[in-house]
Order: C-alpha cells, then sequence, then structure tokens
C-alpha cells in the first residue's frame, strides 16, 4: 500500500451507474428490448475488441485516424474498443451465411468507444441499440426499419412530430443525381462530404465551397440540396429507381400512421451507406440534434468476400436518448426496492433476520435485511425513503413468541401473525 | 477497398453471441439479476476502462503485471481494461460515502477482461455476476452472501451436496493462527501464497515448500491446512474471534438448509482479503474447479481514503457457469421467436405486409414478416424450425378481400377472418 491515496474519479469521458442511474439505463434497454422484440428482432453481442482491421476499409476516415482507441496487445495484434457496432454485425453476419436464414433481424446493445473532445451529448463511451435487417434489397425491409424507430419513440410515450421528426433521403438518388451530372468518384465523394457538413456551416460559405467541387454542376446539386420535398427535386432523377423507393417510403410510413419528411442534406457520416439514410431529429430546442441514424449498406459484408448481403439498420445512442427523455419530461425510472425489510432492533438479532427473511424470499418475496446499528427509528424512515413497502421489526419478543408484526409503509397499517401468515398476507 | 479479405473471425479469446448463444446468456443472467433483486440487491454499473492505478495496489501482483490489458491514451493516461469488478465497486463505494445509506448491497455484471493463456473455461473475456454487500463487519452479513450464491444454483435447479458444494475459510482465522506462531509479515505472506496452490501440487512437494518458508511452525500450519472440519484445527485458535465468527457461520447456514463446509485451503489469491473467503465448486468430474468465489474485504476502500468501509462479496463468472449447467444436464435457453409471421406469397406484397404486421404490432402481438423471395412452403417451414406459432400467408386475394387466414404452426389448424378477428383470436 502507498499513501497517495487513489481517485474516486472513474477514467476520463467514462460514466459510473449509480443504482439511480442504472434504473435509469435499465428504464431506457427494456423500451428498447421490449419494442425490437416487437417487430422479431433477436438479441446478439460481441465483445468490445475488435481487430483493428476491421474499420481500416469502409468506415469513414476521420474515425479510424483520430477517433478510436487502438492499441497493439502482447501478441502484437492491432485492436482497437469498437467505435460503432456495424462492422461487427456485418463481420458475424458474414460469417455464418450459410447457415443463417435470411432475412434476419437482430438487435444489440453494445457499448462504444470515441476518442473526442467532450461536449454534451458526446462521451468517450455510449452504449446503443443497434437493429439491423440483414438479406432483404427491397424497400420493405427499409420502411419496417423506419416504423421500429418511430415505434420505439412511441413506447417512450414520445409524439412523432411534436417531440421528434424523422427525416430521410436516399444516397442512391444522390448517386443518381451525380450520374446525371456525369460526375467523376473524386468529385462525388467531395461533394457527398461538403453536403454532409451543409447545415453546420454558412450558407454562402457551403455554396461557395460547392462551387470550387462541383464547378458548372454546383447549381443542380443545390436545388437538389435545397428541395424541402421529394416532389421538387431536379427533374433529371425522377425516374430513377432510387426517386420511386424513396417516394414509396415516404408516401408508405406516412400512410401507416408514421410520418417522415425528405431532407436531402442527411448524408451520415459512413462512407458505406448505399441506399436510403435516415435520422430522427429531437426537436426540443435545448436539443437540437439526431437522436437516431441509419441507412442502407449492401457492400459491407463483401470486404468479408463472397456475394454481399444487402443490410440496413440504425443505431440509436442513450445519452441523447436520455436528454431527449428529460427535456420533454417523459423520463420514468424504475429503481428496484425489495418488498420487504427486515429491521434487527439491535445486531445481535441479525442472524435470526437472516433465517426469517430466507422464508419469505422462498414465498418469491424479494426482502433485505438492516443489518446496521441504527437505531430503529432510522431504519424505518430509510426503509421507507427507499420505497419498501412492508418492513418487519425483530426484537428480542418476536423471536421468542415467533409472532410478528408487519407494517405496511405505504397504507401506515400493521398486522401480526406467524411467518406463514404475513407470508400470505403480503402474497395474496 | 483493398483486395484483401477481411476475416469473420473474432479477436483472439472474445466470443460472438449469435443469437443462440445469447439466448443462453440472457438465461443465465436473467436468474442472477432474479435471485439478488429477491435479495434486495440494486444493480449499478461502470465502465470497463479503469485508470490502470486502481489495480497497482492491492490486486495480487501476478494479475497486476502480467495479466491485464493496459495501454497509454493519447491524452497519456494509463488505462485498463478491468481485469475483476471489486476495486470498480470499492472505488464507487468510496466516492459516496457520504450520500450512500448503509448497508449498500449492489449487484453487477460486468465483463472483465484478463490477458491470459486459454484453456477451458478461461477466456481473455468473461462476464461475472458481482454480488456485494457494504458497510456490515457482522458475520450475519457473510452467511447472507452465502445464502444469495446458494439460492442462485437452486434458482437454476441445482442440488447442494449433488451437484455443487460451498466451501469456506477465512483469512482472519488464518492470520490468527499465524500470530499464534509469531510468525513475521514475510513469512506469512509467502505462507498464505503456498497454501493457494496446495490443492494444485504434491503434498511431498508442498511440505518441503512450506517448511523452507515456515521452518518449525510447519507442522501447526499444515495440521490446520489439512483440517477437514472446523473442530479440529489447532486447539490455540479456538478461542479466537475468528474461530466463533466461522462456527457461527457454518452451523447457520446449515440450519437454514445451505450447507457449507470447512475448508482451509480456500485462500482467494487477492490480497485484498481480510476475513471470510468462500468458493462453491462444481462438483462434475469434467469441471473440477471453482464456479464462484469471494470473500471479506474489510480494508479495500481505505486506498481511496477516509475510514475504511467493510465489503463482502462474491464474483460468479458466466463460462464456468455455463458448463456447470451444460453438464449437469441443467441448461434452458429461452430464444425469443415472435408470436406471429407475415409471409407474402411475393416480394409485390412486402409493403402490403409491413402494414398489415402494424396492427397486429400495435396490438401487441410480436410480428416478423419473411421478406424473402423463397417460396410459400419453405417459408413456412423455416417458420416452423424458429419456433414462430402463428404465420398469415398473403397473396393478392387476402390484399383484396381483406379476409386473412390465420394457421397455428403448433396446432396445425387454421382461422379466417378480418384483421380484428385474427388479433382477438391470438390474443385471447
Amino acid at each position: 500500500m502507498t499513501d497517495k491515496k487513489l481517485s474516486t474519479e472513474s477514467y476520463k469521458g467514462v460514466r459510473d451507474f449509480y443504482p439511480d442511474d442504472m434504473a435509469v439505463q435499465r428504464y431506457m434497454f427494456e423500451v428498447w428490448r421490449m419494442t425490437a422484440e416487437q417487430f422479431g428482432f433477436q438479441e446478439y453481442d460481441a465483445s468490445v475488441l475488435e481487430p483493428a482491421d476491421l474499420y481500416r476499409n469502409k468506415t469513414s476516415t476521420e474515425i479510424v485516424n483520430e477517433q478510436t482507441y487502438t492499441f497493439t496487445d502482447r501478441g502484437n495484434r492491432e485492436v482497437t474498443l469498437r467505435p460503432e457496432m456495424t462492422p461487427t454485425v456485418a463481420r458475424m453476419v458474414a460469417g455464418r451465411r450459410r447457415e443463417l436464414s435470411f432475412p434476419v433481424r437482430w438487435y444489440s446493445i453494445p457499448n462504444l468507444f470515441r476518442y473526442e473532445r467532450m461536449q454534451r451529448g458526446r462521451l468517450r463511451e455510449h452504449w446503443q441499440l443497434n437493429c439491423d435487417i440483414f438479406g432483404i434489397d427491397d424497400v420493405s425491409a427499409d420502411i419496417e426499419i423506419i416504423l421500429l424507430a418511430n415505434e420505439i419513440f412511441k413506447n417512450f410515450g414520445a409524439e412523432n412530430g411534436a417531440q421528434y421528426k424523422i427525416h430521410v433521403s436516399s444516397r442512391r438518388l444522390l448517386e443518381a443525381l451525380y450520374s446525371s451530372l456525369d460526375l467523376v468518384a473524386e468529385t462525388r465523394l467531395a461533394a457527398t462530404r461538403l453536403a454532409d457538413k451543409k447545415n453546420k456551416m454558412e450558407y454562402t460559405e457551403f455554396k461557395q465551397q460547392m462551387s470550387a467541387v462541383a464547378g458548372e454542376s454546383t447549381s443542380i446539386i443545390l436545388s437538389f440540396l435545397n428541395a424541402d420535398n421529394i416532389d421538387v427535386v431536379p427533374e433529371q432523377i425522377k425516374d430513377t429507381p432510387a426517386y420511386t423507393e424513396l417516394k414509396t417510403l415516404i408516401n408508405t410510413t406516412n400512410e401507416i400512421g408514421c410520418p417522415v419528411f425528405f431532407d436531402p442534406t442527411i448524408i451520415r457520416g459512413f462512407d458505406y451507406y448505399t441506399g436510403v439514410v435516415f435520422e430522427v431529429v429531437d426537436l426540443h430546442p435545448d436539443n437540437n440534434r439526431a437522436l437516431l441514424g441509419g441507412g442502407r449498406y449492401d457492400n459491407l459484408t463483401e470486404l468479408f468476400g463472397g456475394e454481399p448481403i444487402p443490410g440496413i439498420g440504425f443505431g440509436f445512442g442513450d445519452v441523447t436518448l436520455r436528454d431527449f427523455l428529460i427535456s420533454h419530461d417523459l423520463m420514468t425510472t424504475n429503481i428496484t426496492s425489495p418488498t420487504l425489510s427486515i429491521l434487527p432492533t439491535e445486531p445481535a438479532h441479525n442472524i435470526a433476520a437472516e433465517k426469517i427473511a430466507q422464508s419469505f424470499r422462498e414465498a418469491g418475496i424479494s426482502t433485505s435485511i438492516d443489518l446496521s446499528n441504527k437505531k430503529v427509528g432510522k431504519k424505518i424512515s430509510q426503509a421507507s425513503e427507499q420505497f419498501i413497502t412492508y418492513v418487519l421489526i425483530l426484537g428480542e419478543d418476536e423471536i421468542k413468541t415467533k409472532q410478528y408484526k408487519l407494517k405496511d409503509l405505504s397504507e401506515e397499517t400493521e398486522t401480526s401473525g406467524t411467518l406463514n401468515e404475513l407470508i400470505a398476507k403480503i402474497t395474496q
């Protein structure tokens, strides 16, 4: 032991979840799980450690170079703390492509790491619901994944249009536009990267930069990026499959009661998207940002060899969701409390309390014991603060006579009886 | 994109959890959670990343030096992937010592990392249930934590004495023995480390090594380490508080119907244990090893300053538990399947299927859709393999007439009706 005291702080940028905070996580994860399973999604998981190579191909350059936790292990392997789940799920699907029966609907709630500067809603570690459908290259899967996203919000008690809004676009549609303009790959990439930043910069500055990238195609690209409705995009892309697909998606979700809005500035940074892309944005003025984002990535499994397996999915982070629920006054926590607490009048009765507690537990009643040496009055008030329903005060007399008193703290009533009588009273 | 294909293998020594494997994890975690909450324990969590300093003090030397994943981040901080949870929970309890009302009963199911050679049941990453009671320096807490461990096994359907056995000893009792022999700190440490290895070496070799460490005290130390019953330990420690405490623990748990056995070779590697130590061992001949281990550590929070807060707890790993459940034929998996699957006769009906599915989901019926272009017969047999109860075949006619047929795959019956009639049929 050294003299220097250790800090009780967690590592920088990550969180400790004390039971109060954990109750919030549990609530959010429970709604996530329940809704995903309502749609027939099955849970999977993987390690937070992945070979660094997994992120060297399709993920956006920024993430691989500057934002991952990557280190070399003692066997000289480069290993990364996963910054996102999509490469992992693509790896797993590709690994069992022969055994799996498609369509595969999978979800997971992994923790993800990014080495980035901290700001509201952006920590170095966060948890994220990931839902993906593999094996279906059809707009019906795109529709389903957006309906699932919407249903999760509904299950949190949120209202589409009032508290959140769903924005959609299509990388395929953008590519169709580029093709109509005969743009080369390099120009497409630069224009797409720039479009991704449109809402983060001054419009005049944006126009200028786009002009430098796209030259004479600039005005048509801008007319696309400024379209606030799919009907007003440049005519030259209206007869493409990408247009039909996106229009079907918008119309169908609207019919089903899940309004979505065309927003051509939705790009989603990751290079691997190939089709529909979407975001759910928080409408609260304090949280003007995306809560959930995703899209179609039909070529990602190619990295692992074999025919590509089409995929579509989204990620939904816990930190932004928590802020959303609090800002819109939708947060519910379900902190767990035992039903009963046994309060020995002195520590000498602690062992007797353990024996009695066992009978209640075996009857299915969750039971704790206040083993401290506090006064009984203090023990009662603490039990009450902890939302415990019943207390049983255990003193000399009770141990001798085997007659116990059960106090109902919520109704402020008292019942006397044997253990079996009190068990019957609680479980009735 | 490069030409080299990426591997679909996970990082060495960690596992992928496909839905089938995840169903097993979910089952095990569910029993863990349910039982811990039955005892009034509350769930907490923390990040897998911890400052490396946290493991530099009390943890056994072997672990810090050779077995952790430790790296330096870009801010020049040394950071470790947690190899165990106890230092984290001690840090968290110490950090809120003023706000918390003791006794605190906390549990968590963290993933832990060790950089070690792989062997059966020992991977580089595993999950572990951790249950701890803080603030109580009384044998009643030791009894409770052992009862909790036992109850978990009971809830897995296992039988104490037939499939597993609980072994207990006491570091405090061992220290009392050393004190009675006037051993210096160095000798105590060496003798304790050696005792920890007793069952892994030849007895003659062990005796010889102990002799080199303990000199003339050897025979008494050996008579303690060979005692198979607490009544036959050397007389000189029978009037110590440590002896009374351990005897009370053994007698009380036996009375409550949870037999535990005195086993002086239980040391538990970690240097921080100060009192009762225990292990649950698997009695299956293929798995002759500890499933769960823990003990009392009354000084661990001292590292963070302030008065020490007594603690007792255990860790229970998923890998050894999984082997235990399989070997004893106690494994149950609860793979989740949707209640209903809608099977469009051709992809053109996929969108109609999405609309219909939404009605079922909103009625609380978990519903998936087979969006593939397989033949309907194939879709039905796959739904059956996936344990889906109902299928609804959606063709041209059904879409036109709004009359649908619901097949019950388990009973092989069929019902016709409108959506509302079929929803009523399923939810009835």
